[in-house]
Order: C-alpha cells, then structure tokens, then sequence
C-alpha cells in the first residue's frame, strides 16, 4: 500500500540566459539547473528542480545514491540521509548564488529538491496538488512580480537578444511595458546595485510614472552604505512598497531600518533560521523573502511563513534563474501560505526554454493558477530535457560565476557591496 | 480517488478523576472530554480528542454541522469553517482549564480535535502512521514522565480511592514509587502551588533521595511571586530539571529568568503564538510546553516546535487530564518532533477508565511505542464510549470548576496565584 524510493536520476541542465547585470556581475550565457526525479517501487514519479554548480550537483548525487528505501512521506528520514550524506562538508553552496550569498550549510539546499519531488509524490499518491498536501490551497491564482534588470543589448561576441539594450530609464519603461504587456504583471521589481543610486531612482520614478498604479520594488543587492540607504529611501518613500537588500548585513539593515518608515525587504541578511533572531531582535526588516530552494524545501518554508506571521512580518517570495519545475513548486507553495501576500519574483520571462510539457503554467494577468492535477501538476518534456543536458554538456558553464564572466569583459571591474 | 468529509459525530464523555489538587482548587470527581468522530464518503473513519466544558460543546457541534463536504487534507479549509462558524464569538474557553488559562480566542482549541481526526484520516487513507504523515518518525518510543499530585485520600462523601492520600514529603515519594513500580516512569513531575514552597521544596529533596537518578521537575502554576520564585530556585538548584511557572505572566518569568541559571517553563505565559513574540524577546522562558489540544492541532504544535528550535528553546509537552484519543496524539506529535527532547507529561495514569481498545498505547520504561499501523492507530471501544458517554450525562459536570469544587468544601479557598 505504502511506496518505498526505488530510484533517483539528477539530470543537470542549461538554457540560454540574457546578459542581466547585478551588483556582482552580469548572468553569464548558460543558466544551470538541476532535474531531480524520484521514482518509487509503486511506479510513480516526483520532480524537484534546484542549482547546479558542480559542488552542489556532487552532493546531490551523493544523496540520489543514498535514498532508495526511504517513504516519500518519511521526510525526516530524508534529512537524516542528507545529513549523513553530507557528514562535515557542509559549508558553501555560494556559488550557486553568484557570491551573493553565503549559506552556512549545505543541507537546506541538497535537501530541498528531493523534498519537493517526495511531496510531488505524496500528491501523486493521494491524488491531491501539493498545495492540498501542504495542508490546502488558500488562493487560486499566485501573482508574481515583472522583474526588470539592467541588461546589455546581448551578451558580448553574441546577437541581441529580444529583449534589448536597458540601461536607461526609458528602456527600463520599455522592458517594463513589454513585461506588463506580455504577462499581465500587477507589479514591478528592478534589480539594481548595478549604476549609482540616482539613476536608479530615476528608473523607479520614470517606472511610477509609467506605471502609476503598480507597486515597485527595488533590490540593488546590499550596494549601498546605511546612509545611502537611507537617502533612497527618503527619496522613494511612497513611490515603492519595499526596499530589499539596500545595505548588507542585519546590522546595517537594522540602522537603515530604525530611520525610515519605507519597509525593509531581505533575501540576503536573513537567508537562513539562524538568522531570524537576530533580524528579529533588531528589527532589521519587516519582509522576509522565502526561497524553499534556499531554505530547505516547502515544508520549512510554511515554518518561515508561520515564524513570519507570529512576528507579523511580511512574507514575498525570492526567485533565481529557473524552469517550470520550480515555478510549479513557487505557485504550490504560495497557494497554501495564507500570509504570502505580496506578488512573488520570478525569473522565468527570461528563460529562453523550458522542459516541462507546455500549457499547465501560464501567466494571465500576472498571475499562475494553481495546478489542479495531482503532486506539483507538471510533466516533463523528455526531448526537452535531454536538449537542456546537452547543452549543460556542450556549453562549458559549471558554475555560476557572474563575477568572474563580467571581469572576462570589464577587467576592473570589483563586485564590492556598499559600493555607493 | 480522493475524500470528502460526510459525517462528524462529537459525543461528550466523563471519567472519574481523583481528587488531584492544585493551584486553583481541586479536581472534581468527574473529567470530562469529547470524542470526535470525523467520517468521509470513503468509508474511513478520523478521531480526535478535546475538552468538553459545554461552551466548547456548543462550538464544536456547530462546526461539526458545517465541515462535511471539506478534503480531510484541506486543513486550511477546515480551519476557514471554524473560523467562520465561530465568528465574533472567539473569546473563553477558560472554562476547560479550570481558571488556570485564559485564551483570547476559541479558534485554536476548537480547530485542533478536527485536525487530529483529519490527520488521523490521512493516516488511513495513505496507509501510514500519523507520525508518518506529519513529515517522519524520528523516535519509536515517546517518553512521559510520571506526574505527581498532591490529593485527598478520596473525594468527600466517597470512598478512598486506590491511590490514598499524598499531602506530605513521604506520601509523595510514595505516590511515585508507585508510578515508577507501576510504568517505569524516568522522570517526575509534582504538581504544586498548594502548600507553602519550603513544604513543597520538601517533597522534591525527598523525591531527590528516593530517585537520585531521575530528572524532577515542580510546577505550582504562578503561585509564587517572583522573590519566593528566586528563593526556591536556589533552593532547587542542581535538584530540579526545571521550575515550570513559578510565578505569573511573561514579566513576572522574565525577572526571575534574569536572576537564575534553572531553566525556567511554562504552559501558562505561552499558550498561544502571539506570546512567543514578548516571552523570547524578554528572554522569558528557556522551555516552551507544547499542547496540541490548546495550540491548534498537530501542524501548529510542529510550527512552535520548529521557532523553539530556531530561537534555542527547549520544547516539552503539557497534559490535561484525557483519555486514549489524546495519548496517541500526544505519541505520534513527540514522535515526529526532533527537538522534543524532555520527556513528555501525562494525567493518563490517573484515568479510571479508557474508550480506545486496549493493546496499543502501553507504557514500557515510561515510554509508549509509537502506534505503526495506519493513522493515530486507536480504535474506539464503543461499549465503553457509551458508558463513558452514560457518565457525562448522568455525573451532572458540565464544566470544569476546580475552584467551585473546592470552595464547596473549604469555603473559604481563594485561588489567588503569588499567594506565597
């Protein structure tokens, strides 16, 4: 009756990714991901998707070996595995942020793939979507955010992309509108970090007046000094419903956040349970991006939401570069967090492919019904993923390394946070 | 494939229970709790246990009215039915806690039976312990500790019962012998508050002799100010595991905290989420006492157990008096808590009799085996829930008054806690 873990294949993957400038960097070519399928004894299949630098892509093989026998509802047992797995190594895991962040252990990140793919398969059993297996669904549709970078006209050597050049405010307005345009988003997020402060005030403002109704955010990734910060912010005020990362560390958030009354937004202070103390106790933000890739899965990404609501604090959601396995995970898990009430960011307008079959994730109005059909309620496209595996193969990217791409172009260029 | 809830049945039972006395009277002679019987469209049936004072009848049989047609597994749907059922009417339900609680909203105690049957409901259907279903067992056996009362010889008017009289240091230790002869019990806990501390401080040192290996803990509900608090604590220092509510309130515990290195914990400051929030920040407690009856149900007893992990809190298990329903609840939650690592409390040695078929829930070594068959792993004894339901209707206690009671034989009792 029960179902035992028979297999596990972890399949890495690329897909084209435009040149999206950061305050470390700029994306390079090739994004990586990881596939992780997790069969059982009883013929039935869950899906995870997560990073693949190559240090993370070994552990994962290390636990894909170590599963087989384990309950797919067992999930204690799974993080005991991990746990065992991963013994004292631990530590890293950044680069598959880029450098921008820093976990202190590697755990969360190896384990939450293959907890999604064991809650896919719970769904699968009980013929139930993981939003009713995370304890129920208390939205129909997730809303996202449009997420605009600073970008090039295309990576150097390359053709232009479709997206084009945006580096200055009116060709932000014009991603922006191409966004709105094309997938409905009811609000904005720009990536900043990238130019000094008041050009990308400039781009919020001429985004305000643009979008006169649409809340903004903006996240320059910990560029700026507390009192840049609060210049922003000063400046801002009104014009975005969150300032995320302005400054880094949960000090410096804390002395951002003490002077204004512009909420303070985090997905690099506060990006693991250890660091929700000292956040909380310094009131260093009033928003906590959650990221169940990041966090160690679905499950304790509803412990962050309860955490969050107990504190009253606000919940988004964070997004790397990814594919329709996660954003089915995103939408499942929003749709069963009742105080996730700020529209998500997501990464996927600007992925060029995709490996789950097409036409259970669309976007109307900027938001994603939840799937319906049992587990995470998408299927993937074999041929698709096999393209995307040789293009991991073929295109000589093995981790993420926006720095390091950027200096290849920019040879002085320094990824230093509080540059401004 | 999937089921739906399609009858709920909650039927009001009594049990006679001894009269154990603490900090606001004394128990009456007869407990009182509700089975809830949770049945779907697929032919399986969901258990859970609560309180039965009759303002918590009247709500449970309002929302027992209005959750058929609900998927066990939609929680958050349950929980959106009880909340609107109750409505405006969410305050109380002190009433089950003898006056010694006040709980500002009735949604959590009403939402927790329907959960626990839910889940229960989810055990059968996908052919797994509950444990399994709240994400893994990380223990087979859930330790309890034996729990200690000070206690008349009998009720007034009736005959001794098998326990006889303990209101001195030796009648106490020979309260445990019998406990800890009778189902091995590793630890002890005495309920205090009804004597003057140095008596009570004299039943513990004699505890202390008789079981120098056993961990003790006392517990005399808020009688104390913080001054005697302070003074027992030097008192009991390296003799007790922890002092439980010596005095009243998140103040009251913060400034006895900030003056002694015995871990303090409370059922009584913490009893609902938004007291975690002011008891951590004043470094309040060091242990939290989890109750699934009075938290929520089985997943929020799992939230406060995850912030008691990130905040470093050490978690233990509080009990009212209940019956078998309640103790696999109780057993399976333990189970699948990692950080659960005091051993829990339990009034079921105290029970005269029990609804759920007898075999399972044994204690061995003071633990109970976590039940492996499907959902909590009960089955009820309906002769005896008729018998126990005959009781209720016939023993004429509606509510649970241990000051009533008392003052019905000592009439000038005055239940005031800080009375020493």
């Amino acid at each position: 009756m029960t179902s035992r873990i028979s297999r596990v294949v972890v399949t890495p993957v690329a897909f084209g990714d435009p040149p999206l400038l950061n305050v470390v960097g700029v994306h390079q070519p090739w994004a990586l991901r990881a596939i992780v399928e997790v069969h059982t004894d009883s013929g039935l299949l869950g899906l995870g998707e997560t990073y693949a630098d190559e240090a993370h892509l070994d552990r994962l093989a290390a636990v894909a070996a170590a599963i087989p026998g384990v309950d797919p509802f067992d999930l204690a047992s799974l993080r005991r595995v991990v746990v065992e797995v991963l013994g004292q190594e631990t530590g890293g895991g950044g680069a598959s942020f880029g450098g921008m962040l820093d976990v202190r252990s590697a755990v969360e990140t190896v384990f939450s793939p293959f907890e999604v793919a064991c809650l896919d398969l719970q769904g699968h059993e009980t013929g139930r979507p993981v939003s009713e297996v995370l304890g129920g669904r208390v939205r129909d549709r997730v809303p996202f955010s449009g997420y605009l970078f600073y970008k090039w006209a295309g990576h150097p050597g390359a053709a232009d992309d479709a997206w084009g050049e945006a580096l200055t405010p009116d060709q932000v307005v014009a991603q922006a509108r191409t966004m709105v345009d094309g997938w409905g988003f009811g609000s904005l997020k720009l990536k900043g970090g990238v130019f000094h402060p008041d050009q990308e005030c400039e781009a919020i403002e001429a985004l305000r007046d643009a979008f006169p109704d649409l809340p903004l955010r903006l996240d320059p990734n910990g560029a700026w000094t507390p009192t840049t910060s609060l210049e922003v912010a000063a400046r801002l005020a009104g014009v975005i419903e969150y300032l995320e990362d302005p400054t880094p560390g949960i000090e410096g958030m804390a002395e951002v956040s003490a002077a204004t009354d512009v909420p303070m937004a985090t997905n690099m202070c506060v990006i693991a349970m250890e660091h929700l103390p000292p956040a909380i106790a310094q009131d260093a933000v009033q928003i906590v991006l959650s990221d169940h890739h990041l966090w160690g899965g679905l499950r304790r990404s509803q412990l962050l939401a309860g955490i969050a609501e107990t504190w009253g604090l606000g919940l988004s959601m964070h997004s790397n570069s990814h594919l329709g396995v996660s954003l089915a995970a995103m939408t499942h898990l929003a749709a069963a967090t009742p105080t996730l009430t700020y529209a998500c960011d997501t990464h996927y307008p600007w992925k060029t492919q995709d490996l789950v079959k097409p036409g259970v994730l669309s976007f109307e109005g900027g938001s994603v019904a939840v799937p319906s059909t049992p587990g995470l309620g998408v299927e993937l496209d074999r041929d698709m993923l096999a393209t995307l595996h040789e293009q991991y193969l073929t295109c000589g990217v093995r981790r993420r390394e926006d720095t390091v791409y950027m200096r290849s172009i920019q040879p002085d260029f320094t990824p230093n946070t509080s540059r401004w």
